[in-house]
């Protein structure tokens, strides 16, 4: 992210536009990538509403003091992938906030695993609470972890209802 | 973490001490911080049997893009301190993954929420699974996100059992 | 419970009083309990504010198809004294629905196993959701199951906010 | 279930078997259900090799005290159909013990929501550790709930690994 961003007037813009339209546009760079991006090295490759697909490369900068990539990294990405699924069917006006989250790690991650995809998809959306499930993959199409969340979704403060 | 530390062979000479010596001895600096420490920018300050406490200042560089600081951090804190909890009561021989985690977010974490601490906790030490909760608070003691998490145990390959 | 009691209407009573109230008449019995309760043959033996004991004798009418007594026991029983602990906490006018929940089974329960004592306790009360944590130990104070629960908190239609 | 059967001894019979043998046999009746299938009120309707469906009539028997079908209920399905398709895909002398599991509630259930449906599907089989994933729907398909189930994979004591 350029550093001339401030990620909170960002957020702030963001909140004019629908769900999809501020995912789609940080898909296309016409927003820029969050702070958390930049710091871990994963970016938004793919939107639709429901579904939002992360890419990234695991790297030494990434290990756990046990040898492996931390699980930090997949809890992360599937943290992006879940919220931003959930994000995409938001109406403007609506705002989200993850209330939990749980994440089985199948397989463990190191360098030579290469490139993680991430791909998060909506369950269910009802009024008040969403949910979402979430994969991660290596470049060879193997699981390495999945998970699940739930959102609660709330009105804008200041919007109409 | 200087980077005249491979963290491959870190964790390889970990592996000849108890879970307690090993995470004391990041404690106080005889072994390095692993690589995902530098980066988030977390550290772990305190480890006792089946206890250990991890803090860091949340910054800029860890936003989301709705406007507070990323899940993906207090669960990457969260993971450390659950799974270091587990590791500080393994014996020489032994060595443990992390098989799944839930978090539970209470309050979005922002700059001026200031210095987090994470506690991890043993719950549970069986032979083959160990279960461990976390809880993160603000420098004010306010309850942040909190969790738990389950662990496989396993004989190091290569060790008598 | 006896079949005179329509559960649903004693429900509705509930909801005049505030949940303190509510889950004290079910521990004294001037309400109750529910049909749940009779069907499983667990009890509420203790409610105050945010925390709650249930009790039952494991029987051979519990087993699963693979030798000793089924997970939903234990499920039901933390999902009963979680959401206690929430309920024990509402103002009249309020109620609360469980969203989701997470148990780790840290021993199998057999017949031989005995009482089992199952406690839910508040971790978190917010304006609208409330997470708590549970456990189920044996007669003897050994850990069978420990959980945690997220509850989302409403106003009751047709109440003052 | 037939009371002459001792769900422990069925148990050790179903160890000689595979483990589709062993669902497959309680599904075409040639071993019984487990008792708690008979207590709660729910039939193993569909096995295949990685896959489970289970049905159920909600009832008021199964009332909470809150005027609805106790979330145990679901939970118990959620265990059953999610542990069956884990004990599908099991070996000749190899058991499973479901370590945990998580559970989001997403639509209230009451006895004019008719027959459930639960559906549990493996995600991942390795050498220790099996995933699965579950939901519940109702008669129309709707979602009620879903969740997933870490289980162990262990050798039967006794048997040849």
């Amino acid at each position: 992210m350029s550093t001339q961003h401030d990620p909170r007037a960002v957020a702030e813009e963001g909140r004019r536009l629908s769900g999809m339209e501020y995912v789609q546009a940080i898909v296309t760079g016409a927003l820029p990538a969050p702070p958390i991006s930049e710091l871990i090295g994963f970016r938004l490759v793919l939107a639709e509403p429901g579904r939002a697909v992360f890419e990234m490369e695991p790297g030494p900068q990434h290990y756990n003091p046990i040898g492996s990539v931390h699980g930090g990294i997949a809890l992360t990405l599937l943290d992006s992938a879940m919220g931003c699924a959930v994000h995409s069917v938001l109406k403007p006006g609506q705002a989200y906030t993850t209330v939990d989250m749980t994440v089985n790690f199948v397989r463990p991650v190191f360098e030579k695993t290469g490139k993680l995809r991430c791909e998060g998809k909506l369950i269910h959306a009802g009024g008040r609470v969403a949910t979402a499930e979430g994969r991660v993959w290596d470049g060879a199409g193997t699981l390495i972890a999945h998970g699940s969340e739930t959102c609660l979704i709330m009105a804008v403060p200041g919007t109409p209802a």
